[in-house]
C-alpha cells in the first residue's frame, strides 16, 4: 500500500488541484500530509479564497472502492509509477490501475486511431499490435472503437495497456465491456479518474496525455484532421516521443490526417519493424521534460511574489519569462505561483505558460 | 540550324565518347570540328587505338532524316536546350525534339510510375498532371503504360513532354502510337537516340537521367521496389532536384516503393500544391552539378598524364581525389582523363568517379 495514500489523494481530488500544482505542492512541502496543512495558509497569500479540500471520508470511500474492485493505486514517484509517464510535467499524481501491473514497467508504443477506422486499418492495426508484441514491446491504446480495440486485441497475448477517459470500472463503449474484463485479467487498464466516472469530452484529451506519456512512441492508424488521434500525436511530440504514422492513398480521404503528419515529420510506417527501428534511441536519452521532484529553492521573501503577479495577465506567459523578467530565484516564482494558483486565480497551460484567471 | 550540327553528331554518335568525355573535349577544344580532329591524337597519346569516328555521310543521313520528320536537333550549350538539364555533368549532348520547342524553356515537373499500376493510381496521376498544368508547370515523363501515360494525358491541354528511351519516331510500347502522335502535335517528345531505334534495356536509365534532370521535381506514383522508377527518383535526388512520392497502404504491395521513397527523405505528396510548395526554392539556388563549360587549364606537361595513370586501377575513384593526389592542375588531369578515356582504356562510374578498364 502507498504511504499516506489518504492525503494523496485529498490533494489530487481537491477542486483547483491540477497534477501541475500537486507536483509542485509535494516538491515544496515534502509530502501530502505537509502540502495539505499548507494549502490554505498558501491559498491566503496568494489572494483568494481556501480551495475545499477534499473530505478525509470522500478519499476513504474512494479507496475503499477501488479495493473491492480488485484495483489498486499507483502513485507518482513510486518505483511502479511508468517511468517515462512520470516526464511529463502534468503527469497524473495517482493512477488507478486492474490488472496485470508487470506490464508497466515494459517498453510501451501507442497505437491510436479513428473510431470508425475502415476494416483495412483496424486489420493493419491488429497486425502491428500483435508483431510489436512479438517484439516484447506492449501496446498501450485508449480501448475505444475501431483502431484502438484492434490494437488491444492483436495484443492480447502479448502485453497491452488500456487507458479510459472515465473511471476504471467504466465501460466506454458499451459494447467494448468483454474486451476491457479480458484486459483486466490478461492486460491492464488504467485510469486516471475516480471509479464511476462516466467520461465527458473534457476528460478525453487528459486520457490521450496518458497513452502518449506511457510509450515511447505514438502510431496514428487512419485519423481524420482535427481528431483525438492527432492531439495524441502532439502530445507525443511535445514530450519528445516518436511520433509515427501509417500512411494511405490521397484518393483516401481517411488516410488525410495521417498523410498530414508525415508531412509535419512523422515517421512513416508500414510494419513492425519500422516501429522498433524509430524507436530504438534509448528513451534515457531524451530530454526529460521536467525532473520529477525537483527541490525549489528558498522563498526571496514578499517582494517576489508581488513582481510576479504585476507581471502575470490574462495572456498565457512562459513561466521561465516571468523568472526571468523577476529577477527573482526560480523557487520564489514558483512559490509565489503555487500560491496565486491554490487562491484560484490562475491558468496553468501547456508548455508550461500561466495566465491570471479573468473573472 | 545549329552550326557545325555534323561535326557535333559525328562526336556523339561516335563509339567510346560519352556525354561527359563530350562536353570535355569541346571545352578544350572550343567546337566540334577542333575536337573531332584532335581526337586520333588524343588517343594515341593515352595509349589506345584510335577510335572509330562516325563517318560525315553518316551523320549527315540522320540529320536529313530527322528534317524529313519533322523533328529538330537541340545542342547542350545552345539557348534552347533545357537549363536544367544543362546542370547535368552527363547531360545529353543533343536532344532530337518534335513538338512545340516552347515548352522547354517552362518550369516542368516530372510525374513518374509503374507501368501495370492500379487504375486508382493513374488516375491520381491524370488528376495531379492536370492540376500541375493548371499552375502553369510542364509535366515530363517517359511515354510509357501506365503512370507515364495518365500524366501525359492529364497534362495534353497545358504542356506535356515525353521522353522516348528510343528513336523521337518509334512508338514503344505500340499502343501508344496515338498519344505519341498527339505529342508530336499539341506537346512534345524528346529523344537522344538516332532516328529508327528501337529501344533496349539499357537504354532506359539514359532516357531516365532526360526526365528527372529536365524537371525541378520527380513525383513518383505507385512504384515496386528495384524499378525504373526509382531509379528516376535516385537520378533526381543526385542532380539536387526535389524528390516527391504519393504514398498508400502498407497493405497494398503496390504502395511499398513510394512509401519507402518517404521514408528514405522524400516529400509526400497528396495534391498538386503540395508539389508546387515542395519546388518553391527557385532551380537557381539549387546547388550547380557541372558548370557548363568550364574552361580547362593549361596542360602541366607528360608527367601529369603519367601520375595520372599510375594513380588509376580498376576501383572507381572520384576525379577530385585524382587531381588532389596528383599534385597536378585540374586541367591537366582532366586532359589526361581524356586522352586515357579517347584510347578506349577509361571507365566513367555516377558521382565523377573513373577507372582504368580492365580487359
Amino acid at each position: 500500500m502507498i504511504e499516506d495514500l489518504v492525503d494523496r489523494l485529498r490533494l489530487v481530488r481537491s477542486p483547483g488541484i491540477g497534477p501541475v500544482t500537486y507536483r509542485q505542492l509535494i516538491a515544496r512541502f515534502g509530502g501530502a500530509a505537509a502540502a495539505l496543512a499548507a494549502v490554505p495558509d498558501l491559498a491566503r497569500r496568494g489572494g483568494g479564497k481556501t480551495p475545499q479540500l477534499q473530505p478525509r471520508a470522500d478519499a476513504e470511500r474512494e479507496i475503499a472502492k477501488v479495493d473491492k474492485f480488485g484495483a489498486r493505486y499507483v502513485a507518482l514517484g513510486q518505483g511502479l509509477y511508468p517511468r517515462l509517464l512520470a516526464e511529463l510535467e502534468d503527469a497524473p499524481p495517482l493512477l488507478i490501475a486492474k490488472g496485470d501491473l508487470n506490464l508497466l514497467d515494459r517498453m510501451a508504443v501507442a497505437i491510436v486511431g479513428a473510431r470508425n477506422a475502415s476494416a483495412a486499418a483496424c486489420r493493419f492495426a491488429r497486425g502491428l499490435a500483435h508483431d510489436l508484441g512479438q517484439r516484447d514491446l506492449v501496446v498501450v491504446s485508449g480501448l475505444a472503437r475501431g483502431i484502438d480495440s484492434a490494437a488491444h486485441d492483436g495484443a492480447l497475448g502479448s502485453g497491452t495497456i488500456g487507458v479510459v477517459a472515465g473511471g476504471v470500472d467504466v465501460f466506454y463503449p458499451p459494447e467494448n465491456e468483454e474486451r476491457q474484463r479480458a484486459m483486466y485479467e490478461r492486460g491492464l487498464v488504467i485510469a486516471e479518474m475516480p471509479p464511476g466516472t462516466e467520461p465527458r469530452a473534457r476528460h478525453f484529451p487528459y486520457r490521450n496525455r496518458i497513452i502518449a506519456g506511457m510509450a515511447s512512441g505514438t502510431v496514428v492508424v487512419e485519423a481524420a484532421p482535427r481528431s483525438g488521434s492527432l492531439i495524441t500525436a502532439r502530445l507525443a511530440a511535445e514530450a519528445g516521443r516518436e511520433v509515427m504514422a501509417v500512411p494511405g492513398s490521397p484518393l483516401d480521404p481517411r488516410a488525410q490526417g495521417c498523410n498530414q503528419l508525415i508531412r509535419d515529420g512523422a515517421t512513416l510506417i508500414q510494419n513492425a519493424d519500422d516501429v522498433v527501428e524509430a524507436i530504438r534511441i534509448p528513451a534515457s536519452q531524451v530530454r526529460s521534460v521536467a525532473a520529477p521532484y525537483e527541490p525549489i529553492e528558498e522563498i526571496n521573501g514578499d517582494d517576489a511574489a508581488k513582481i510576479v503577479e504585476e507581471l502575470l495577465g490574462p495572456s498565457p506567459v512562459p513561466v521561465d519569462e516571468i523568472i526571468r523578467l523577476s529577477g527573482a530565484s526560480s523557487g520564489a516564482v514558483q512559490m509565489a505561483l503555487l500560491e496565486i494558483d491554490l487562491a484560484g486565480r490562475l491558468d496553468r497551460h501547456a508548455g508550461n505558460k500561466v495566465s491570471l484567471r479573468t473573472a
